[in-house]
């Protein structure tokens, strides 16, 4: 059925088509169903659910999202021809995964490819995680899971012989150790084309962090260029198309907070092989706060090494302490004065933070065989205090359109602040990271870049009453108040 | 956040309200999310999912779908305070169940509650159903869950000691005995407040063939009124809000096409203890096209046994042949003609169907204590032979404002028909029930009344080459044509 674009620029977060009743009935779709809709001019088509309407439109016309109208770069009154879709094919093979069968790597594919073009929706990703979450995955799957993702997405092609990539698992606060590995490694001359996220539930990604100094989005041919001149890049993954069915399910997953070990594994796997990574440092922190306990951080190790090393990655993992936060600050502001402070190696600067990015430097330092084993720490000190990693992390930030002039206007605080105190004397005992990402979140971050908590003590501490242990900053007064009660009401630090 | 409603009458299928981007930001709610809307008059809340729009609307406006604009009764610029609403409590027992764990009345009914107010999204229903589908329920869980459902609807309160209901599982093409049983036992006195549903899948539901002679949307005030008259009713179950979540569940279901033991039962159950049924009859079709074997129905049956007992509801089960269609119309015109003509005796009446209504009405009357054991068909035969059941019918459609003035035009069938015959000569060996239902589907069932299969043979039938084997109707010759070819190419009906 033809009918004429109408334009509603509306962002739905996936394909949305409005019809009109008459036309529903016609066609015998119901709202919440599928339509294809086929570009009248150039046949191009897009998979969209539909919703009914009848006092905006009239029968003969179309109100679509945002995300129909630029895929098939529409115009008003373009002409489309919309008919019912059928269910696709790879909910036969979700069926059978929710029935606790195996599945090959044809249908996982299968349903790679229809998450891709939006031709699964939402609550049918959600039957798929849940076969996922209840079954499990055995080891073909996982790497059929983590090929398809790949195969499905772009690659970036460096054409190098050696690639190295790193990630943690997330979860702790601050925990902003990527930026100092990557001056350090890349000013050795390691390739490392380092791709983060932005925060989804923390209060900062690697990506938000280094936004503060500079751009962090290009395409795949910019990239190709920063790293072919700087050894590395520390750039947003999101826009990318790398392995981008993964994002998808990660939003699905989100809704009910589970993450099936083997969609885990394959996500983080497939931006890994994406990039061409040939090398890769894992680090999963364990512990009070973090995602998994030691027991489950060693079979989680295990799981990665054997699906990593069937892969042709050659993996490294480190198991590291995630009882508590990071470094001083945790905010895209704050944790970039950390990370600065660190390369600049002011007297005050969070050893913890640099201690860990010795550790995981040094250990891509032996991965990569620069080192012999147990001799990476050293060279990964050595570049850090000569000034070397510095310089690489400047000219990254310079190749990403940033400078360096002014860092006190860039890195600036937010505007309100609220000083939490020690209400007794005694022994820090805990500080939360979820709790301390949350209250981070109510106080703007990562919106707000400024915004945040800087932590001045840490766990085994001895604190008098009256010693000040954290400070709070938000550009808003309310949204302070509201943080700073969270923060006591949920007992974020605990003294004991 | 005060914001102006702005009209625009879509129906979502569920609450969607559509905000600026600028307002999502403030709000730090993200496309697909919740948010509370309350309405700055009176208070009243509802909980909706957000899209996130910049072209239509100000900053200061909010777009929502026809479903909140009715609940909480809005007008154009009618103020609204919206702010991200909590995920439900709720979501931590669909979680629990996921895990493999069981849930109590109060988690049960707490999904319930939250399905029924609309503050879980589908995805989240979704996870719910893929852990009932999974791990099953066992008695406590299914009889929580029925109660919950009862709990969270309206109730037909009738005040009679004894009232019977009957359901049969679907599945089966044509197959409308319950008009038929109806009238034979409630010209006995027995009282049967009978809903039913329209067809979601199938060529017709029952709602949708008693509408080709009359009214089937009544209230319940309605509906007591002519129960009262009249011992029965046959209307339309579904806008009366009796277990109403089981709709919702049932929708998000269908999208993989599953259907959980435990909801299945409930999901009936709740609709009888809705209607104050004390005495409940059950018809499940086994074979194959049905939705199960033989094995299946034992194993479905004695666990509707112990659940049904268990909430005090007296039941009988009958397994009945569902081989093949019953009747010979498929499509609610020609399921009406199927019924009157057993209803008046017509010579040329179908058999099957007749015998079917025969046997249920005659278990109902064994079941309510009119007859004893064994003499319940002979009852059920003798009401149907001396037009005391016809005289009923007539008076139930009359009671629903209908008539039997005109019944050539009421009952006329569409415009084009097709006539298939036998390509070859040999034996019926299966008619589909499924492929035969889609077929009248595409011929433009259930919307086009007048629609469907007329079926002049039946399995085990022989034919001679060119004998006619069915007759499709349509109002609409692409229908017809696509209808066709269907039916040939889907093997709807095997001659050996």
């Amino acid at each position: 059925m033809l009918l004429k674009v109408k334009s509603l620029k509306f962002l739905a977060g996936r394909p949305v088509a409005i019809i009109h009743q008459k036309v529903s009935q016609k066609l015998d779709v119901h709202s919440g169903e599928r339509v294809a809709i086929r570009k009248k001019k150039d046949h191009q088509e897009i998979i969209s659910i539909v919703d009914i309407a009848t006092g905006i439109l009239k029968e003969d016309e179309i109100v679509v999202s945002y995300e129909i109208f630029k895929k098939l770069r529409l115009r008003e009154d373009s002409l489309v021809d919309i008919e019912p879709a059928l269910k696709p094919l790879s909910t036969n093979f979700i069926l059978k995964k929710l029935q606790g069968k195996k599945l090959s790597y044809t249908e996982i594919f299968s349903i790679m490819k229809d998450i891709y073009k939006n031709s699964l929706t939402e609550t049918e990703i959600a039957y798929f995680i849940s076969g996922m979450y209840v079954y499990g995955m055995n080891d073909n799957e996982t790497i059929a899971l983590t090929n398809a993702m790949v195969k499905i997405g772009k690659i970036l092609d460096l054409n190098k012989k050696m690639i190295i990539d790193k990630h943690s698992i997330g979860g702790i606060a601050g925990n902003r150790t990527t930026p100092i590995v990557i001056a350090i490694c890349a000013a050795t001359g390691l390739v490392m084309p380092k791709t983060s996220s932005r925060a989804i539930t923390s209060a900062a990604g690697t990506a938000d962090v280094i936004e503060t100094l500079c751009n962090v989005e290009f395409s795949l041919e910019e990239i190709k260029k920063i790293v072919n001149k700087n050894n590395a890049c520390l750039v947003w993954g999101g826009s990318l198309g790398l392995a981008p069915t993964d994002d998808k399910i990660i939003q699905v997953e989100r809704i009910m907070g589970i993450d099936p070990q083997a969609q885990l594994i394959a996500s983080i796997l497939a931006k890994k092989v994406s990039v061409g990574a040939t090398h890769f440092l894992l680090d999963i922190p364990f512990g009070k706060g973090a995602k998994v306990n030691f027991g489950q951080a060693k079979k989680l190790a295990k799981k990665f090494h054997k699906i990593s090393t069937l892969l042709g990655l050659k993996i490294m993992i480190a198991l590291t302490d995630g009882n508590q936060p990071i470094g001083k600050g945790i905010g895209p502001v704050l944790e970039m004065r950390d990370i600065l402070a660190v390369l600049v190696r002011e007297k005050s600067r969070p050893l913890d933070l640099e201690a860990k990015a010795i550790v995981l430097a040094g250990l891509i330092f032996e991965l990569a065989g620069k080192t012999k084993k147990g001799h990476g720490k050293r060279l990964a000190s050595y570049i850090l205090n000569s000034g070397q990693a510095l310089e690489k992390f400047k000219e990254i930030i310079k190749a990403q359109h940033g400078n360096f002039g002014d860092l006190n206007e860039k890195l600036r605080l937010a505007n309100f602040k609220k000083i939490i105190i020690a209400e007794e004397h005694g022994k820090i005992e805990e500080m939360n990271n979820k709790k301390i990402n949350f209250v981070a979140r109510v106080a703007g971050c990562p919106a707000d870049k400024r915004a945040g908590i800087y932590l001045h003590k840490q766990v085994g501490d001895f604190v008098k009453k009256n010693d000040i242990i954290a400070t709070i900053y938000s550009e808003n007064k309310r949204k302070l108040n509201y943080a700073e009660k969270i923060f006591k009401d949920s007992k974020a630090i605990v003294i004991n």
